[in-house]
């Protein structure tokens, strides 16, 4: 049996059994949520990390180095937002063929550092190897605010209840519409550059899981493998079914003057867009929504049942989608 | 202009430059030490993390997985050493190429667990991504120690001073004549397994890098790229030179059975051993020695003038060793 059987999650889970026995003291969240949570001082660490290879999570003759850095980065910074957390530190491991020109290094840790200015991150440090294939990887350490008593207020993929409401932040599908006008050979025009811009320098919401956190809500994650996939991964922690309104879906405007009727399923599926998708009583979705000024939208609500999405058409109708999010290690994306 | 050209150490340094405008806040050691030191909570956390590559960094046909999970943490552990720290959270990511087989990462799991219960270190979570080459990349975040007044005790690269004394922990070259065993075709002794299981399962020194914080010294590395060389970075490092006596350096008795003449220099610029090198007052260091029951070997003295490690035979004469250590991205290992 191959690790390309099991799939990632498979070999996530089986993973995360084996360590079970291991001393967990001062462990709050260990493996199977967007980060780790440990105490630490007085305080509380929330921590991720997050790889890019190149060919595999990006494709290095279509796109910058300097974007490369940014979202290295901000995929860390992400899982951090999605826990309602705030960033630190980083360190930053670098694997390097050799003929690697500096001149892409320097490019890269250009957008590395304009990312960690624009969210107050330090990079503390990290590791440089050879290797056959470059790759990027950064671990990101953050701090969980804390309650009256010190305990941490954390945002959670376990923490959802049937009756409650599903939101998401900003419009989604650009990153798979950048992806997708990165590779599908049409000409450049203004829309397909503002897509690939949002797939190589998305926005990780550090705000939103704040606010969603003071505004009362308790459960959230990131959107990295797509809505509906990272939406049942909120199903499977919580034991809880979800109701996703596919007419609902907030669109990313370049996405549907590009892609037309296929938006919604990008949108619905594809990953990377990095926004987050909170759930909770709707007071609480409504008092996140005034305080970050930009609307969360409401798509859907959490039912009692089989912890599966049900997609549903405007009409009330269960609908299916060809593909529904991204497996780092299926043979088969579609499996 | 590639990074072989640089080499790993300059283009650490180009790195570090490029990044010194970024925010510091509570930032204590940043990038060039072996770990990182910030301030979370009331505490401060040593930071560090270590990449291993297959067919780079070891031979996936020539070792067990076990050990390989047992050596990528305990490279970890030993630059949460070599400050003085106390190791707790990691953070492990593993770039797999989808035909990997699933019994390898069980037993690289078993490897990892072992190493993380016998450090009391918990596997908080961590990154599974798809890839053409196995690697594993390790994030390990600890405690340093607190004076009185909650100020870091550290043990620093850039702390040594003229007239102190060098020393190291453990007899040295087991790790370079392990990998020299896996590596010549020879047939497999006894003495050459023992060694290539000091190569595949090096005994950082958390003890060690405690004692000699306690003991009142303040300057350490941990013996990773060579004894050489790593007492080279603590001669850049803190503006000073330093002679070694090749005569005093402690030598691995199977190494000496196995390499006879060889062994002195492969003890020298061998790499991987994961012990320390302390500098400080001789009488600090006669403590730490006590205090850890095994024995510190004296085998130099820090003098005043440029940042060059001198190579003394037991006469005093100075000599030349054919090669000083490992640089991760040059072409030329001599060069």
């Amino acid at each position: 049996m191959n690790v390309s059987d099991l799939g990632e999650f498979g070999l996530i889970e089986r993973l995360r059994a084996a360590l079970l026995q291991a001393p967990y003291d001062r462990l709050i969240v260990g493996i199977g949520d967007d980060a780790a949570v440990w105490r630490s001082g007085g305080g509380c660490t929330v921590a991720t990390t997050d790889t890019m290879v190149a060919g595999v999570h990006f494709l290095p003759r279509a796109v910058a180095w300097r974007d490369v850095g940014w979202k290295a980065l901000t995929t860390n910074i992400s899982d951090i937002a999605a826990m309602g957390g705030t960033p630190a530190f980083a360190l930053v491991t670098l694997c390097l063929p050799p003929d690697t020109p500096v001149a892409a290094i320097d490019e890269l840790y250009a957008g590395l550092r304009e990312c960690a200015e624009a969210y107050g991150v330090t990079i503390a440090g990290g590791d440089i190897v050879s290797g056959p294939v470059f790759a990027i990887t950064i671990a990101l350490t953050g701090d969980a605010a804390l309650d009256a008593g010190d305990a941490p207020l954390l945002l959670r993929r376990g923490a959802a209840k049937a009756g409650e409401i599903i939101a998401v932040t900003g419009p989604l599908g650009g990153s798979a519409g950048g992806l997708r006008a990165l590779t599908d050979g049409s000409p450049l025009t203004n829309a397909r550059s503002r897509l690939i811009e949002r797939h190589m320098h998305p926005q990780p919401r550090i705000d939103a899981g704040r606010a969603a956190l003071e505004a009362g809500i308790r459960c959230a994650i990131d959107i990295s493998d797509g809505l509906v996939q990272d939406l049942g991964h909120i199903c499977v922690a919580s034991s809880v079914g979800a109701e996703l309104h596919l007419d609902r879906v907030p669109l990313d405007g370049d996405l549907v003057a590009v892609f037309g009727d296929d938006a919604v399923a990008m949108a619905a599926t594809g990953g990377e867009d990095y926004e987050l998708i909170v759930v909770g009583a709707g007071d609480a979705v409504a008092r996140a929504s005034a305080a970050l000024g930009t609307s969360l939208t409401i798509v859907g609500c959490i039912v009692s049942g089989a912890p599966l999405v049900r997609l549903l058409d405007e009409s009330g109708g269960e609908v299916t989608l060809p593909s529904t999010g991204w497996d780092h290690l299926k043979k088969d994306r579609s499996a």
